[in-house]
């Protein structure tokens, strides 16, 4: 894989709860598109506690590694918050209170009737010729400066206080300050992505082998998960790149065919959304080993609600009888994980709702609930729109514990679900 | 907040995907765990790309300020999985194929009815001189070494791979070299948690308040997301360490009160599950806006099958009347998003199914659906318990998207049958 030459931009979350806990990081990946947009690759990201050395360490790292550095967290006013001072330490400068930093926050707690304590004097505390990022929207000024050829910015950690900061203040800057930089150019980034669905991440990457020549600036991302293969391109956005990529995209989606189900921000349950929407189709759904997930998932779309009906979830054998009408000698006969249960949960949930097609679910998610003929993982799919419309499928997924059989199952129902509804479509 | 003199680890999260996308690293959050129970301290979290020079970068920075550390992801068959590469250069190794590695993926693929790919030879390429770790889950096998006083182990990103190896493969290990380190004393560190549910973050901040007092070696954090509030005490599990987070623990319980739903890791769900048993009633939902999401988190508990017995996802008001017999004339003049409608569900659902209690849920998740005398996030709570047993909740959830608002309701759902539960076992 080649890599460009190209702006590089490392980020730095602050604090130790980052640390214990198992909190999303979204200020990153906010950063990260702002900076591709402007040319700059996110390429590391490091969190840190609270702890002083540690800060003055990891800003040291990073400013030797990339050029934009991005500090998020530990400008609060509490004696935890030592970032203004590990910014300090890592480049040399003095801190001293700036009477711009003071007034922005003296002004901001007024609005709200209050005037700031002696702890929020220590959010006016700024290293020696730092430029100030005002904060919009909370009291803790933000700040940042040029070092040794790197450009490094500290922002608060509360997203909807950095966000219109990185917006309004710190891209301008930096892109100013970019343009006098000559020695490096910088050059926009684009990524195109494809979803896949129902192989394994290793025939994906047999389908793609050649997709992008040696050398090419182009880089090809192959990036397995319980629901999904993901395959991305990314490139530069300038005139050449991008209609490399747009090409690339083409002939990736003609490798891969119909495991293809979206691109970009699509979601499965967003393009059936879509197909029963254009096909003007409504669905009703009958689960149970997946409990409700699949409804969970199609009711995640804006607006689902014109196309799904209802959703039966039977785990009891007892509810598929009374709920969709599953003869109890066919429950007896073939148990509950079974392809005519499966059919005729389907044609059960369809008949006894206005929808256009029926989908069911059924099968063993584990860990419990196995036998010798019928181990853990064992799915079965249904799918009925109506006479002549009915099908089953049988699944075995290995490996995984209840959470990854209940995602699975409901991403290979939504799967058959779509097949059948572009086949429909064509018709 | 004190240092204690201990152990300290890195994490190092490989993979581009994890710089571009907004995952939630839940692998970091399971080791910190995990090691802070051996006495090592989590320091540093870094991500990195799939690029073999900045990898290599991050491995040797690690190396120099932790004695611990970490790897996940990038071991897989692919040319982007360069991990064993990236460990081998950094530590100036040579990669040699292992019989034991090549024998454990063989054996894995077996079972599964496959032989391994050319690409998946590439796993079995291990840095000289270091242990395999076998995955017993599935086909590349991790690896550890020291290096330098440093212990370094390479493991797969897939949590339910990665999660074994270390409980079963990496700890004892570990913990067998730390005892040969005479330098460095371990002082195992435990984290109790608390799960709160049903205020906001502030009112957990006061009623901790003067809880850990100045100077102890006892860090206390409080994280918040949109379906809880969790409380942690970290600090030394030594005898008297242990003791006083106890005491602080039972001091943290009696002034949350009846807010704290559950301990470690309990989830709300697996709490009413519970309940549930220890009284043996069954459960009958009947969702609206929720869409499914309280009977895919019900069923996410193993054996929640001998609790639940159906589940009824009714978005259309035709679902309403027809699964649930909510009286037309209801719908009509209260419309589907009100009290008297999630009374209705809730006894519906009861009634219709042989289950002790009904709950159900209706409200506006949003962006569309609002009226100005109903705006998004407007949600109400019904519960049956049977004659007498009757009650609804009425809740205005500000500031969420659809996700957001079905996550909260669920849980608002969940927490009004916990209590209900509480209250019907104390009688």
């Amino acid at each position: 894989m080649s890599k460009m030459k190209s702006w590089t931009a490392e980020t730095i979350a602050i604090g130790s709860e980052l640390l214990l806990g198992g909190r999303l990081d979204t200020n990153s990946l906010f950063i990260a598109d702002q900076l591709a947009a402007c040319g700059v690759e996110l390429r590391y990201k490091t969190t840190v506690g609270d702890d002083l050395s540690d800060m003055v360490s990891v800003v040291k790292a990073a400013l030797r590694r990339v050029r934009v550095v991005i500090l998020t967290g530990g400008l609060g006013p509490t004696i935890d918050d030592v970032t203004r001072e590990a910014v300090a330490r890592a480049t040399g400068r003095r801190l001293s209170r700036r009477k711009a930093a003071l007034d922005g926050m003296t002004a901001r707690l007024a609005e709200w009737g209050r005037t700031p304590t002696t702890s929020q004097f220590r959010q006016a505390m700024i290293p020696a010729g730092a430029d100030i990022l005002a904060n919009p929207v909370g009291t803790a000024p933000g700040f940042s400066l040029v070092w040794k050829g790197a450009y490094l910015a500290a922002l608060p950690g509360v997203p909807r206080e950095m966000e219109p900061m990185v917006r309004d203040g710190l891209l301008p800057q930096l892109q100013a300050w970019m343009r006098t930089q000559k020695r490096l150019s910088a050059s926009p980034m684009i990524r195109r992505v494809l979803h896949t669905s129902g192989v394994p991440e290793s025939i994906v990457d047999q389908a793609l082998v050649g997709l992008v020549p040696a050398g090419s600036t182009i880089q090809l991302g192959i990036f397995a998960s319980p629901m999904e293969v993901m395959v991305s391109l990314t490139g530069p956005a300038g005139a050449e790149g991008a209609v490399t990529i747009e090409q690339m995209l083409r002939d990736a989606k003609a490798r891969l065919g119909d495991i293809v189900y979206g691109e970009e921000e699509e979601t499965m349950e967003s393009v059936v959304g879509r197909l029963l929407n254009e096909q003007k189709l409504t669905l009703a759904v009958a689960e149970s080993c997946t409990g409700g997930l699949i409804g969970h998932r199609l009711t995640q779309v804006p607006g689902s609600s014109t196309y799904v009906d209802r959703v039966a979830v039977t785990y009891s054998n007892r509810a598929k009888f009374e709920m969709l009408g599953v003869p109890v000698v066919v429950l007896d006969r073939h148990g509950a994980v079974s392809a005519e249960v499966a059919a005729a949960m389907a044609r059960g949930i369809r008949e006894r709702s206005s929808a256009s097609v029926g989908l069911s679910v059924t099968g063993i998610a584990g860990p419990g609930g196995a036998t010798e003929r019928k181990p853990v993982g064992l799915v079965y799919v249904g799918l009925d729109g109506g006479p002549g419309e009915a099908m089953t499928r049988e699944f075995r997924f290995h490996g995984g514990d209840r959470t990854v059989i209940k995602q699975r199952s409901s991403q290979a129902a939504l799967d058959l679900l779509r097949r059948w509804l572009i086949k429909k479509g064509q018709e």
